[in-house]
């Protein structure tokens, strides 16, 4: 007679490996990021200087379409700690384009110049918080909810950004679906966005990354 | 002398109230919504059919544009369980449109029809996993990711989804941004999305809610 | 003079790898299961078969002595993501003998025939819940609890069940005491059951699996 | 135009409050227990009384018919910091029937007597740890899997258990399924246990509880 | 016959409520913080200015004996968002004493001047990471452990710091030691500070707060 | 045109692996630790002695300066079940110096003796909650605050200690601060601890560990 290891004969197959990480409490003080193995660095090797990053007083690159810029503070021991902090910045008129992070909330500082910033709620409201930051202003976005950031005076502005994840995530919104390789169906966006066919395609045609 | 009071004075006025829900384990067996007080419903009164739901052999309603719907399964014994059901019917050629769970991965099954579902990665490469589903097939969206799904048969297609979080959130990404009140900025659109700023306008001018 | 050195000298020796999976949020967008390696599979490989399974249309294996079998379906990725799916089919009076899940909640839905679930609460009150489904029934079974189900009309029974775990376990009351090798004294198991302690050792000699 | 408001009409109205309690980090030094509301107790008012229980030198009630008894430290300001503590005490052949707690893994540490403890693995293989402990020995218990308890000396056995979560929980397996109200079909017990429908129902006319 | 029920008659008691915060993902877009009510404020009457804080670009107060002062972003939107961001100032040899967060971990970024910060890790080793910040270095300390800073330019020092918590907590080791209320017996810190028991005394004399 | 690329290019090189241990829930019955290689030991070499140990009926060494010892259960078995005993022993007027664990609560019951133990609050507060306990009593000293044991009775004191973690931690104040390595600098430990420097660096000259 068979019994039960018939009856779930398929079930526990499911169990896999679980290789990922994730942002909770640490089981030890720290484990700094080893490039060289799967591991944490041994700690009789590990220094200050890798809790340390140097730079953030100079401005991201924006030679770009949008005029801004992004630089993260790269710090091998941040690994385990649940943060990450960068530095944006704007030329006159710069922007990031509409983005959320799956996996943080973010609070930015403006250090100079004036930036707009927004974010939008969930289904079915979608209500938008919009809020111009002056130098010394504190703003912060929701976790998982999209928001944009511009560059609304003349001068160049400057902003701090902290998020609660080692690593949050980023999906730029226009460049995620108008730019996802392979293409999505230009008949199934063109209906879902509300525009025709060919301006569809046409922004599909765009380099979006 | 004054000390460590007056050094740390702001901090402390941070610490606030949080009355939010969330979905780790349990304290309790269960914790039955209760639509008259804010705690549990007294164990008292709880019924087996606080954990029932009767319909989802009946289709979603789907006469609206996308020629689709959604049904969720309303139990008040799901209550800090993690998880929720819907039913998805999509008539031919009907869509749901792109859009993310903040708070959950979804598993879809198809019980009739044929679907097309896929999502994309997030920054940098946007890359899009797409797959066309029949009957008795299985697909799995990764939490916090864009996806999307239309009915590709010549029959109606009724999809089962069920998703780990009680309150998993929708943000439909071009409801979102394009129907977002008030307005996001059009110059600003336009510039993100890579369109004109007429069509932006015309966009926000349709009621996407 | 020694010092705290050994006050604690054989606490620290406890600090022990972990190398468990668990179910929080992921700090990837996904970790595809690498059947030939220890961590995930590789971003470049892994295709959207990797998040599909086909067949949950075909029933399950029930030929065997509770004429009923579950079949899960097997998605490399799946890992990471918190949810597992499931079909149940039960002939007519098959059954799924008593059980719980140590690691998650479930959700049932019947798409064929009728089906009786139940579950009953935790120490001191074993109050039980118990409801028979139909087609397009859902029913909410909490975490932890002991729980049964069987299929109660005249035609066979087919049932979708998702759980909020990669590996939400299994453990079958009758089968995990009865049938635990070696065999538990039979004497304590006498008086814990309130059998005498030749029925006990009779269903200690039947094959539970 | 009715829009997406019509796609999710069901959706949301999911969203319920969750009034359960959990056991991660507390966002507070402490929150104690207060029985006369539904928050914590107010600081001023917290005394060390708060944090303390006295009695577990003396033996727990064992006038019962398993000769076994269980008496937990139970301490407003434990409200919240994720763990229990309680005594057992076993007269010569006293027993604590198989049980398993869904929410903690446990600890025992014998302090007088002597103890056999085991507990049994999941699906499939059912694999039984036992082990007879005497004064000093300490055994680990994971969580959410059935384990026993029996005095096995001569003389009465104490011991201290402790498990991480304020409400481990408490299922014990044959109380549970013979001692459920209402009770659960004889017919499909005695399948489910290859018992005669008979004795089930000798079982089911017992006093649990 | 009794049974069960006396057998774990204490233990159920100790079920308590749990009103305590946490840091965990949300099941709301957000829930600001309402000085009114324990709950969240009402999302009608919820404004971006809810999200937001001026005034970093002002200068904390630093008239006490340390000459370091703190400024907390106090903003009810960073309710259940898990961060908390503030500016800290030193005059020229200004100082923060030695201190832990409890609950997060800490990313600092010098804006102006120079900061000498440090920390130490567990037992055994109490291995010290110092490190001398100027303009635009970035340092990460990890959950729990003691750390301080200190101004070390002949100029002002001006750093933002973010917190992975809502409520990281504060704990000062000097003033937590010497300056608790009532007072810890003197004999004891003597032996366990190794200064003499008049020297404590001392201490404890001083105003800590 | 370069796009989005530009715009972050040094975000996503923060993805750091994450080798840490944590303390949630299990996905499997249980991981050994396995001396031998990073993974779980290979579930069919388990034995019941891997959740076993013996031995805590005997003292732990109290010959050092503080006359006190702690001897911890290990228990390859435990890991992964967020759990740690252990035994502390105190000849008379013996003493554990104050200490914090970053991440877990205590619970601690007096076996034999008299115990004086104590915690105090974090800012701004600092209130000290200390208690005598006899045999018998228990005690909890919540998550992440500093607390104090030393026997005071003419007697040794015997205590069981638990805690909610495979690895609590512990931080030695005292040892923590005036024996890091290399020194932290004694003007500033003068001026945070009020003490002059050269007791300060009397301090840092004695052997902490």
């Amino acid at each position: 007679m068979a019994g039960t290891v018939v009856l779930f004969s398929t079930l526990t197959l499911n169990l896999l490996h679980l290789a990922l990480a994730f942002d909770p409490s640490p089981l030890q003080d720290f484990c700094v990021f080893d490039a060289k193995s799967p591991g944490c660095k041994s700690p009789g090797t590990v220094t200050a200087d890798d809790f340390f990053y140097s730079g953030l007083h100079l401005p991201a690159n924006t030679s770009n379409p949008y005029r801004a810029g992004l630089k993260a503070a790269r710090i091998p021991g941040l690994n385990g700690q649940g943060l990450t902090l960068a530095r944006l910045d704007f030329l006159p008129d710069g922007l990031i384009p509409p983005h959320y992070h799956p996996r943080a909330s973010e609070i930015l500082t403006v250090l100079e110049g004036s930036l707009e910033v927004g974010f939008v709620t969930s289904y079915p409201n979608y209500k938008h918080y919009p809020k111009v930051l002056n130098k010394g202003d504190v703003f912060v976005v929701p976790v998982g909810l999209v928001h944009y950031q511009r560059g609304v005076g003349r001068v160049n502005t400057v902003v701090l950004s902290a998020v609660n994840s080692q690593n949050a995530g980023i999906v730029e919104v226009a460049a995620g679906i108008f730019g996802a390789k392979p293409v999505i169906d230009s008949n199934y966006l063109a209906k879902a966005f509300r525009l025709d066919k060919g301006t569809v395609e046409q922004l599909q045609s765009k380099p979006w990354s």
